[in-house]
């Protein structure tokens, strides 16, 4: 018997018509899928993608141990994470062997800050693995501001709203374009950092995008407010422009 | 009459199922197309539909009036490309005032380095402009080399190959994640900014990512090639992995 292929396939930022063609047609023929939830939710992935999937298809829900309250740095976290991680792909593994394509459902794109990538590095060399790139959330982020993110020989940078904000500071002092992913609770701190580095004047804040509840406003108007983890900060290049 | 769209469609990295859903149904409906082009060339962003658009398809290729081969400081530059913008946009804003849609084809992510930005900015306000975000480039890149490009907190840099050694170099050192676009022959300074910033051993080289010719080494170990203008460089990051 052939063994069967493990599928990481993004499904970019939300909008189904923004998943890739491939994405699509492997989701919509696949007898299994698995996707990442925390426990008691119904799951982003898997919300993406509702009504697309095939009546039969099993679905496999892999429930985080802990919640993103867990603070990062004590140990207990990483131990949790790592058997939670260990024990899906065994049954990753045991679908495979018994022949059978098994397609993951990732938001955004899988190598990109991806949940994915840790089932990937689990999985190697035991089982086929085959990944689909996809929209990362920036792209759909900056494409809802309507203003294009580099220019010319723009430096894009990548930042977490979990940095400190003296990294986040002088990070973006030296950015020409910036991206901070994973705004959520840090807006106060990466507002603060950009007011350090002379930037805030021209930042937006992206909520939801390419969602229903998709918003762009310039972060100096946002006011005190509570947006989504998955929040984007964009400041847009100025480079060179004919 | 209603005013036609200009939607700016990104392509993403070059193998048409790596399109969105949306994008594939924009051209293949598309009764104008328009895609820029070298002169005497076919145009990569024409190629990558070949076979898709409708048999009645009125096709506008925009051909440079330059090649890269000019010197970007030299202000005849950029007089001859402004020109040119300013012409095709007359020509796109004509076509939609007399209520037709165009679809505009962009390699990779529009609103990412892309030509079409170009345009943009001179259709803004004229007519309605609608853009299609698209898998990027790098995205494509770093998959094909089968390890994931940014875990946890790290930061993700990404530069241009036309950049000069001593500012590659010094971004370089300062990343955790890199992706070097628009490699073409900066190759050998591009290898050169990686040694001085100590990170040649983890750089990997990425030529035509999603295409036929698609193929990634070890940078170490590429020797003098002569590589395509759209190879990247990426080096993947090595943060926390619980």
């Amino acid at each position: 018997m052939t063994c069967g292929t493990i599928h990481g396939v993004g499904l970019g930022p939300g909008d189904p018509e923004l998943m890739s063609v491939r994405a699509d047609r492997l989701l919509r023929g696949a007898r299994h899928v698995a996707y990442f939830r925390k426990a008691g939710r119904p799951g982003r992935a898997r919300g993406i993608v509702d009504g697309m999937l095939r009546p039969d298809a099993i679905e496999f829900a892999m429930e985080y141990p802990v919640t993103t309250e867990f603070a990062l740095d004590d140990p207990a976290y990483n131990q949790a994470l790592s058997g939670f991680y260990a024990e899906v792909t065994t049954h990753l593994v045991a679908l495979a062997q018994t022949g059978e394509d098994v397609v993951v459902l990732c938001e955004g794109d899988p190598f990109f800050y991806g949940s994915f990538m840790h089932l990937h590095a689990r999985l190697q060399g035991r089982v086929p693995v085959h990944v689909v790139p996809a929209i990362t959330g920036m792209s759909a982020a900056w494409t809802v501001t309507g203003i294009p993110v580099t220019w010319g020989d723009d430096v894009l940078t990548v930042l977490l709203g979990t940095m400190s904000e003296l990294d986040l500071a002088r990070r973006m002092s030296d950015a020409d374009a910036i991206v901070v992913m994973k705004v959520g609770r840090n807006l106060p701190k990466v507002r603060r950092a950009l007011e350090l580095a002379g930037k805030l004047d021209r930042a937006w804040l992206v909520e939801c995008a390419s969602m229903e509840a998709e918003r762009a406003i310039p972060l100096a108007e946002a006011g005190e407010r509570t947006v989504p983890y998955f929040s984007i900060v964009i400041v847009h290049g100025q480079g060179r422009r004919p």
